[in-house]
């Protein structure tokens, strides 16, 4: 089975999941996103899942990454301690069949702190590989967690979760801000700027959400949208919290575009320049990467 | 109608409601709890959920508390506005009918800050009232919603609300410590001193309640309750917020006695003497206090 002749590379998540149809030259020809994440699929259908795969896509070997190497995934994958280089991902890659590989996660444990990943990886690591980051950077991978990762001499050093997405969804799904928080029609740059701007210089997260709505029932609320206000907040203190004192000279900002460009107008705001990379692009790069190891 | 010859006092929360049927010296003899909150009852339905309570109690006239004389309960009461004095409360009861009285909430605005409570002002001017705190306090009202009060020449000079237990609640039933956070069979103080402590020391809720799920990954939990770490984390992150820097002679805890409890040994850590009251008498001695003003 020769891998970097073509194969279909999954990134395989909890809520969904997609799939890309590289050929040998490694470009992207065909590919496929559901809702089928890890979690909706039943004990023991994972085979079946990845039929399924198959059929649309073709008969190729499957390069897996995400949380399908999780414990509650597939097989599990067990995490590479930092600090991590692609090659130590593909030394480490757990093999369902010949035909299948799981990317392992990488994990941190130092200064007092323990802390896990599982996807971002091949997308750092891509963007390392193919020279699109330098092998020093700071990158700062906003999602349902958001990693800010240290990368030195092309390997994740060290890295910082900060559950950002997952708080934000959690008050709009199920919150007393619940109302407040559906979507803009239109987003209001000005509440999210003064979001960031208290995130930023206040440590009061769970008092100043609870204003939100108490300053909407007195009339006090300075902007027309606490959707933005709100998200503002949480990425201020998120960014607080990932810079931790430091100013740095460039943040790399690799994720989903409609994210990067927030949390790219909150470096700006804090005086950082901002390098956005599309987090679909470095992880294809990161999975050709590694398939070039796998023997 | 005589208020003070006996009456029904009822604290309407969201989700739950208790009612208690005082003689009149304003004694409890009689009492009521159930879950249906305002949420639970239907457009139109306060005259007859209220007439169930009068079924269960007596035909006595009723003062209602809390979020019954919110937007979304039965008929709204204005905030009353900081310093808010039992007087004030008692001038701004809203009347539905001569039979009943609903109690007013109270807000605060100022230092760029607003918030509003509903419910705890009753609970917070009966211990003023019945002179179990002195005029001049900080109280602590643990609960959904936390709510530190400054309490001066005997009447609420400032507040404000850090969503601490809605935070903790949020995380248990949605997500991704949602498995991690079931309560403990047996609680674990050790872990409960370590979130205080960290809590206490740190501005970083977002990313430390991440590590809760890294640590237990990777084996590295020191102690054998997220949960309990988890609740003192939040409740540290609480009192830092709630003492802004100041390190008062005493803090009064005020509310369920399972709730304070935490409170106090979260305070004792940071060096602080919490004096605790169970809220339920504070509600009676306010209502006490109330009836007593009505014409």
């Amino acid at each position: 089975m020769r891998w970097a002749d073509g194969l279909i590379a999954v990134d395989w998540g909890t809520s969904n999941r997609r799939a890309y149809l590289l050929d040998a030259s490694g470009s992207c020809v065909d590919e496929h996103e559901d809702s089928q994440g890890i979690l909706s699929v039943p004990a023991g259908g994972f085979p079946a899942a990845i039929a399924e795969i198959r059929q649309r896509l073709g008969d190729q070997p499957l390069l897996l990454a995400g949380m399908i190497g999780s414990n509650r995934g597939w097989v599990e994958a067990p995490y590479v301690p930092c600090p991590a280089a692609i090659d130590d991902l593909a030394a480490a890659l757990v093999r369902p069949s010949d035909r299948e590989a799981i990317v392992p996660g990488v994990s941190y444990v130092g200064e007092g702190r323990a802390d896990v990943m599982r996807g971002e990886e091949v997308q750092l690591l891509g963007a390392v590989a193919d020279e699109t980051i330098p092998p020093d950077a700071l990158v700062c991978h906003p999602g349902t967690h958001n990693k800010w990762a240290r990368v030195a001499r092309g390997r994740i050093a060290e890295f910082r979760t900060v559950m950002t997405g997952e708080l934000f969804n959690l008050l709009k799904e199920h919150s007393i801000l619940a109302d407040l928080l559906q979507p803009d029609v239109e987003p209001d740059d000005g509440a999210f700027r003064t979001g960031v701007d208290h995130g930023l210089t206040h440590d009061d997260i769970p008092a100043e959400l609870f204003a939100v709505r108490a300053r909407t029932l007195l009339g006090q609320a300075p902007h027309s949208s606490p959707a933005s206000f709100t998200s503002g907040l949480l990425i201020g203190a998120d960014l607080r919290i990932g810079l931790a004192g430091t100013v740095p000279a460039e943040v790399v900002v690799m994720g989903r575009p409609e994210l990067t460009e927030l949390y790219a107008a909150a470096l700006a705001q804090a005086g950082i320049q901002a390098r956005e990379l599309d987090g679909e692009r470095c992880f294809l790069a990161g999975i050709k990467a590694i398939a070039e190891r796998i023997e």
